[in-house]
Parts: structure tokens; C-alpha cells; sequence
């Protein structure tokens, strides 16, 4: 088991939020490494963009060295191949989550089986929390703060809104 | 109690259905006044414009003395503090349905606890009834007339399409 | 309005939760009086006995006036009329709940369309407690005090087990 | 029952897969014909262009005189009338499915009641396939095939990409 | 398609609904005969006796020679193989529903593939009705005829509470 | 992480099943060691006694020196901290198991934090097995063989029916 024990953390991040940094936390009592995995989605329109996106995560997670963050583009199991991760990592919060993280692991499964999808459940208090949710805080004026990882400050944010 | 039993009825009523006009009416055995809260959504692509969604809800509600509509921009837990609102009222017609409005309720809540969202359930011959599929109808020359309040006619809606 | 703003919140508090405390003071931000009814459900294995059950309660409540304690034989509805409420108080916490409330809710309009339920959500640290969670842990011998009233002892339980 | 044993299969297949093709065979075994009617929606971004996604499910079919396939506009309701169809075919794969097909199913009933939809369970292993999760393998450069009927090769999805 | 246009529609019944009367009705568009199938389960706890379900259901299809009433015992695969009947009928109701007859469906199809289960979608005005809820009602003195099939009087019940 | 990559799989196991294994099996690639804890479940009936359970499940993975099985009673936290263990390992189906697991998942972690509750997918072939539908099976004199695991006979469940 000695090679394998890394994980990639896909999404869009856009933006981070508490409860992003709450799977990765406690997903490193299980992964020697968790790697953060921005994809570059060309169909889907970003709010951030990725290079800030990629930047407020390294912030988020700059005092943890098993932690590391990039981006990547194409099929996620072919990342997992290119970075050596034998694990994708996932929260998951409601139903609907799991629905939607289902069809996309057993896609991911069919794909390449040599990775496994395993998954944590979201805190209850972090449960409602999305990127979307927080998105639309920030489109409407509101204070996010509650909703982000304590490094990430409204400064952090201002650049793109 | 006497001073806040004010609710706000939000969406985006694009157009308004007779599920949205069951919910009010039902609600007003509730509250002593419901604003229909219209809102506006930058970033969401609009069917019918702001200005007519306002006016047939009006419409629908013009022999309702306790029913006001107006249309706001930014939080909707903003817009209850600046009209005075202790409750959000949302209908519920499906667990799909459940899911996101528990999402929503909860942010809300956390955002300003002082604002309390009350859920009603949409009757069973109403469940299937939303926004979008009525615009489908409309936009693929059907008769949505079945599922629109009676106070609303085709003509109202040639306007816009 | 006057005469009717009464809410019956109807259960079978097997035992009665943190969950269900919650729902009836945030109800009374609604309701003028809430009578938390406790049914008598002569099919069911019951953990607790019913005046245990109803004793409970009305510690829980016994620093508000405008909660009352009773327990309750035949339809719902029916006590309803009895006791002149003309609202049902429901929480929900998940989409299983909501399904569920939605058949019994929709049961109930049909068999008396005077009587409306109301739904409040759940706070997201609760979701998760359940009476038969809490029956579950108390029979195995664990602390269920975080998930109990803060006046419900375990003495208070220790009668019964 | 002579006359009426016709079923509208309706969709917009982009791309068709090979959970589409299974759930038109084995309806083959309850109806007479099946016309795959390939909806024309003006407002809905296309992957493939309505031309290619109306001949590759010819393809796929060419060995079953009992399918037809055909383009459409319009409310599907109002199609089933135009080709003598007393019955909508759709395959069912997650509770999420569910909820979508339901309302769409209740609204086509209210719309008009002679013609009945009809579910089919889609096998286990196609549960997780979806037009748009082959999309997205596609549009990354993944190996979609294994999700792809056998008559439809990489070469005939080229044209597109 | 001539020998095998049978379908059998089990479940417990007890008692039948006048759900499960329209989705007889409307199955008889599909099909030229249904089996309703009453199970005996050893295990399950019945409110009705079998030999009372068995004559409530045929006295509310006794208009209707397509319609056979039948109790049987077993698998319910080995029993359509028994009668001939290539099909088995099942109404959908709620997203909890189709999970739950997703499961068993799916087994039935692992044991035997030449059983195919065909659903229809219980009518908005029906979705709320199960013969649990009805059976709760009947137990609590309540008046459930408008639940049950025109044919079945309380009269017909009395003989069993 | 040296001493904690112990998980523990607990369930009633009333038959284990062919889902079970796989989800044991796959689980390896992540924990050094799996204990499988066969809960006695005083308040529940059982079909099969808890010394056939154990018995079958030892005889599953005998070839496996990295699982080991054995009975318990309490809690189920309580117990992972008696053998040493940081995890427990859970397989997911449907929308439903998911909205059961969290609330167990997210009680144990209220108990226990230091044990994470990780979740994997059922493959889609075995998505529709439960021990629940195998008994049934059983039960109705079917052959279950296809959702057993491959070590275990008609002859070794005989003893028990």
C-alpha cells in the first residue's frame, strides 16, 4: 500500500468553501497526500477565474504540506494516472449529491477501475453550503465570510467581483 | 406578535403559475400580509421581463387587499429586514424540490436568524405544475391555460413571446 | 385571525428529542399555542409509556405557557377540530421525511381541508436525531443526553429502561 | 387494441447511447412500432447537430423495421397525435430521473389524456449513463464507446467534435 | 406478441385502493388481460385476510372480464411463468416508491429476464393514497371511502375490524 | 498513520451477500485490516442466528488473512474503540441507504469523532442486493446463489430454514 496512498480532490472550486476544506482536512487522516484538483471546464461559466481559484486553495492550505494544489484539464481518471493517485476523494451533503456523485463515480469505475472513489460525509453545519450558494451571497452583496475557509478574505475575493 | 406577522412569498414567477397562486392564498390564512417578492436575477436568462411578471401576479391578486408585489434586487434576508418580514413562506411539491429549498432555508437562516422560512405543500394536482415547464408549453405553442391563475389570459402573455 | 391561531404538533415523542424542542419554540414565533400532542398508537412497540412520555414533554415546556402537553386516540385531524386548532406544526429534516410528511400532510387536507400543515426546517445540527436514533443509543447503553432536552435527565429516563 | 399499439420513444440524444438503444428493445416486446422522435429544442444548447443525432440512432437500428426514427417540434403530446400513438416510452434510472419524468409524465396526462406514458427500469449496468456524461467524456477526449451502442463508432461522432 | 400480452399486477392489497383500481384500468390500454395478484406473506402482519382481499378485489373488477383476481404463494417471477404472463404491472407514486420498486424489479429481472415490469404513473390526485395510510385510518375510526374503490362500501370492511 | 488503518464494516449481515464482499474486498486496497462486526440486534428478528452469520462470512474470507470477523453488542463507536479502529467502512446503493447512513454516520461522529465514517459505492450489478431481498428469496424457496457470496451453498443456509 505504500505507493498508492494519494488522493485527488476534483472540482471547480469556484469559489473554495469551508466545506471544501473540511473534506480535505479530515480527508488526511486517511491519504498520505491529497492532491487539490482545479478543472479547466471550457463548457461551464467560471466566476472565479482558475489562476484565483488556484491561488485562494494554496492560501487555504499553505500550512499544510500534504496538501497540494493544481489544476488539469481532460478526463479526471486520466489525471489520477499522470499524478499516481490510486483514490478520488469526495464529500458528499444530500440525496441529490449523492445521485449525481454516484453516476460519476461509476463512470469513472467503467473508465478505470484501478480508482476508487471514496467519500466522507459533509459536517451537518456544512451541509447547505455550495459554491453556487456562496456565488450567489457574493453576486447579491451579501457577507460570505461564514461560508469560506478563514484565510480566504474579502480582499481575496474583491479582484474578481 | 402583533407587529411582524409579514411574509415574503420570493421567487422569480417567470411566469407565475396556480401554484404559486394556492400557496398565497392558502397563506393569508396564515399571515397577515404576503408580499410577493419578484426577483431580480442578473446572471439568470429571463423569459418574461421583470416589469410583466410583476404585473400579472398584481393582477391576479387585485381583489387581495393583503397581498402587495414588488419586485427587489440583492438578499431576499435583506429584503425581509427592509419590509419589516418575519417569515420567507416557499410551497413544496417534490423531494427534488425539498432538497434545494432546505439548502436555501438554511442559509438564509444562518445568514439572519431572525427571518424564519414556513413551507406550505403544494396539492397533489398541483405538483407537477412549475415555471419552466409552463414556459416549455408556451414556447411549444401549447395551451398553458390549465396550469396559469385564471386571472391571467393568453393575451397577457403574447406580449412577451 | 383571533380565534384560531392555535397549532397542534402531533408525534409520538418515543422519546421526544432536541429536535422536536427546537421546532415548537421556534412554532411559537408563529402560533399563539402549541399543543404538543402525543398519539396513542395501540399497533406500534412503544420504548417509553405513554404518561412517561407526556411527562417529558411538559418538563421540557414547563417554563411556557403557551405549550401544552396532551395525548391524543383517533385521526389527527379529528383532535384537531376537538381542540379548535386550525394548523399542524411539522419539522422536516430530510427528503425520506419530506416524503412522508407530504402523504400524511395531503391525507389530512383531503380528510379535513380546514386544518393546514405548516413545516419548519430542521437546524442543520439536528438533521440527524431521531427518536429511534436516540431509543437506538439509549438501548445500547450510550450517552444520549447531547441529543435529549436539556431537562430530560437520565434519571428521568431510567424508570422506563 | 389493434389499431393503437404505438409507442413515441422521445428524447433530444445527444449523442443516443447504449441505454437508449436498450430500453427501445426490450419496448419492442410490448409495442408493435416505436418511433424515436428526436425533439428540436430551440432553446437547449446542442452537442451534436439534429441531423447527425437522427442518423446515427438510424444506424443503430437499421436491422429493426419496428423503429422508426423521426425529428420533431412541438409539444410531444401533440406529435404522438399526428403519428397515431396512444403511448410515450421512457426508461427509468434514479430516484432524480423519477421526480423529472413524473412531472413531465402528470403534465402530458393534464395536456392530454389519451396518451399514457410508459416506464421501463433501466439495467443496472446503464444506470449511470447519460447523453450528457458521454458528452463530457467526449468533449475531454475520453474513450466514450463502452457507453456508445456497437453501431455507433469514434469515426461517426468525428464529424462533430 | 399474440400469446404473451398478459400482466400481473401483485402486491398485498390490504386493503386495495382506488389507486390501485386506476392503475388496473389504465393497464387494461396496455394490455389484454391483468392478474391481480394477491400475496400471501407468512411473514407480513396482515390487517385484511387473504380470502376477504381477494373478494374485495374482484367485486370491484366484476365489470370487467379482463381483469382475474388470484392469491398465490412463492416467487412472484415463478408465478407469471405459472400463468403465462410476460409482464408485470406496478404504479409509481413518490421518488421513495420507485427506489424501492427499482430494487425489486431489478432482482426479478436477475431471476428471470423473460418478466418484464412495466410502470405507470399513479394520477396527482392518487399519490398521497396507500393502503397503510388507508389502513390507519379505518384503525382510527375515520372514513376512508373516499380512498377506496366505488365498489368497496364500509360494510364490506366491517366484517374484518 | 501507522497504528489506525484499521476499519470496521458493521451490519447485521442477515445474509451477508454478494454486495457485502465486494465492498470487504475492495476496502483492502485502502485499510490494512477490515474487521466485519456482526451486530446482535436484541430489538430485531432475525432470519439466520449470529453464529451462522459469523460462521458464513468467516467462511467467505478465509482465504483473507487482512479480515477478521467477529459478533458485538453496543455501541457501534464504542466498539471501534475496543479493537483500535479509526474507521468505519460503508458501501452506498441507492438515494435512500444515503439518507439512512448519513444520519447514523453523522450520530457516530456526534458520539465519536475520532472515528470517520468512508464510504464506497456498491458496483451497479450489485445495486439492487440486500440482504433484506435474498431472505425474501429464501423465504419463497427461490435461488438466491447469484447474490451470495461464491463460498456460500444452498447447503450451508439450510440448516437455518
Amino acid at each position: 500500500m505504500t505507493t498508492k496512498n494519494i488522493a485527488v480532490f476534483p472540482g471547480s472550486f469556484d469559489p473554495v468553501t469551508i466545506g471544501h476544506e473540511e473534506i480535505v482536512r479530515r480527508g488526511l487522516g486517511l491519504f498520505e497526500q491529497i492532491i487539490v484538483a482545479v478543472g479547466e471546464n471550457a463548457g461551464k461559466r467560471e466566476f472565479l477565474d482558475l489562476a484565483l481559484r488556484v491561488a485562494l486553495i494554496r492560501k487555504v492550505f499553505r500550512d499544510e504540506p500534504r496538501v497540494r494544489v493544481e489544476s488539469y484539464t481532460g478526463l479526471t481518471v486520466d489525471y489520477c494516472e499522470r499524478v499516481g493517485a490510486s483514490f478520488l476523494l469526495r464529500g458528499l451533503r444530500t440525496a441529490a449529491d449523492f445521485e449525481y456523485e454516484r453516476a460519476v463515480g461509476q463512470i469513472n469505475r467503467a473508465m478505470n477501475a484501478r480508482v476508487e472513489t471514496i467519500f466522507l460525509l459533509t459536517s451537518p453545519r456544512h451541509t447547505f453550503i455550495s459554491s453556487s450558494i456562496v456565488k450567489d451571497i457574493l453576486l447579491n452583496g451579501g457577507d460570505a465570510s461564514p461560508f469560506l475557509p478563514s484565510h480566504v478574505t474579502r480582499e481575496d475575493l474583491k479582484f474578481n467581483i
